[in-house]
């Protein structure tokens, strides 16, 4: 399998809820307008807390610091996984369960955070810039590592990232584990189909005012540079390091890290096997 | 002819170039998701100096206070001049000409001024509340006067509205005329056709930055309640004042009062005939 290391520097960050309204100009624009920024990687998802919206340096630049924006103080560097190829361009996208087996659990031993957007067509995985050279460390025996660079795919080799490596002994550690009995829809989105339902959004994520109308339907957002994706749901807090059983077990579920949580949605028919 | 007091409360205000980012959540919820708000009747104006925005108290409501918001300190009404029938919504609109002719020579003779939106469909013509009883005193020899309440035309009679008149002497005054070399295109939209062009319609509004590109064309929104009017310039400054000797002329016009300045539209092929 191939590793790819994505031409794009991130910001995650989080918007307070009382301060959409402030935010709606940039946020409309980096949305809806994609030819009046250079921003070409954006994640928008909307939980019960707060916004986290996950952009590269030139879309963070469009949003004025605040008392209602929380900035993370890492930059994040987005990983694809892809198969059967040596460019991303011919490649095919590696399903999630695999991800949390190959890479998500060995960076996990390494005490390496990771921030997941899973989208309708591929799995984002964020590591922080200065963690780089453990996950090249860490992921070169599985995997062949290729950073993206001004469109071309070079080689990475463990030397190019690390600098002495150590292995840390993992932690044992237990998550609480929620499981609401709300449903997603998860959706694909052509960019182009996107000013058709611009209104319906617009009014979905900066007007619906869920603290008085508990019957409209949350939404999280993720659009990226290529596609969009939409999940509905009403509450959240289920947490990602449950990936590993879910891999053993053959679960394939959609890791949608925020600010605050991690979410990880599976089918509806999975959550009898988990539990 | 009929003259129509409207149920509406009006305010008139000013939003600066550099409060627009601000009032961006409003103003699009204004414009564009009419089920979200109460508001029944929106204009919304931009000219070099700054966007003049009128709305009845229910859109008000929507505007927070601040720096960038300048609000005049009267309340307004619309007047709105029809012909053959005695129900507004069996009369047809009169043309500009016999209003300027009937109602704003007359009124300015009293000293009323008068705040103008034409549109595509019809002309409101919109006085300070106070002025009402000067209003109907003025106008009610050459008129039926029908005040809207609630659905229903009610007559309204110069004693109901009238506490002792007293005809006051015209000014002669003399205004300047500026005929910058710009055209105006006028539309009438549907308002069910705006969500299909909403991203292109926030793009021009919000998004269009004149300061660095002198090549867009400023844009001058009028929204009502029935109808949505466009007219794009690149410079303003006509008089509206012009009034009387256009109508003299037998020239039609579109009138628009913004907070700063009056603007009379007329077509192209009658520039000569005014100078």
């Amino acid at each position: 399998m191939d590793l790819h290391i994505l031409d794009h520097k991130l910001r995650v960050t989080s918007i307070s809820k009382t301060g959409l309204q402030q935010y709606t100009h940039p946020l409309i624009k980096l949305i809806f307008l994609r030819n009046r920024t250079r921003c070409k990687f954006f994640s928008l998802t909307e939980t019960p807390e707060n916004y986290t919206v996950v952009l590269d340096e030139e879309g963070f630049k469009e949003l004025q610091p605040s008392e209602h924006l929380q900035v993370e103080g890492s930059t994040w560097l987005p990983l694809n996984v892809v198969s059967n190829g040596n460019t991303s361009s011919s490649s095919q996208a590696v399903g999630v369960t695999k991800i949390a087996k190959s890479v998500i659990a060995p960076l996990a031993e390494q005490h390496v955070s990771v921030f997941m957007l899973s989208t309708y067509q591929t799995d984002f995985i964020l590591v922080r810039e200065k963690d780089l050279s453990v996950v090249v460390e860490t992921l070169v025996e599985e995997f062949n590592i290729f950073r993206e660079e001004g469109g071309e795919s070079v080689p990475v080799h463990s030397q190019d990232a690390c600098n002495g490596l150590q292995r840390n002994v993992p932690h044992a550690t237990v998550h609480p584990v929620l499981i609401p009995e709300n449903q997603f829809c998860v959706m694909s989105l052509d960019p182009d189909t996107l000013p058709a339902i611009a209104t319906t959004l617009i009014d979905v994520l900066f007007y619906s005012n869920r603290y008085e109308t508990f019957t409209s339907l949350p939404l999280i957002l993720t659009l990226s540079h290529s596609l969009c994706l939409f999940f509905f749901s009403d509450e959240c807090g289920i947490v990602a390091q449950i990936s590993q059983p879910l891999a053993d077990s053959d679960i394939s579920a959609y890791y949608i890290s925020t600010f605050s949580f991690d979410h990880a949605l599976v089918s509806h028919f999975s959550v009898e096997v988990m539990c």
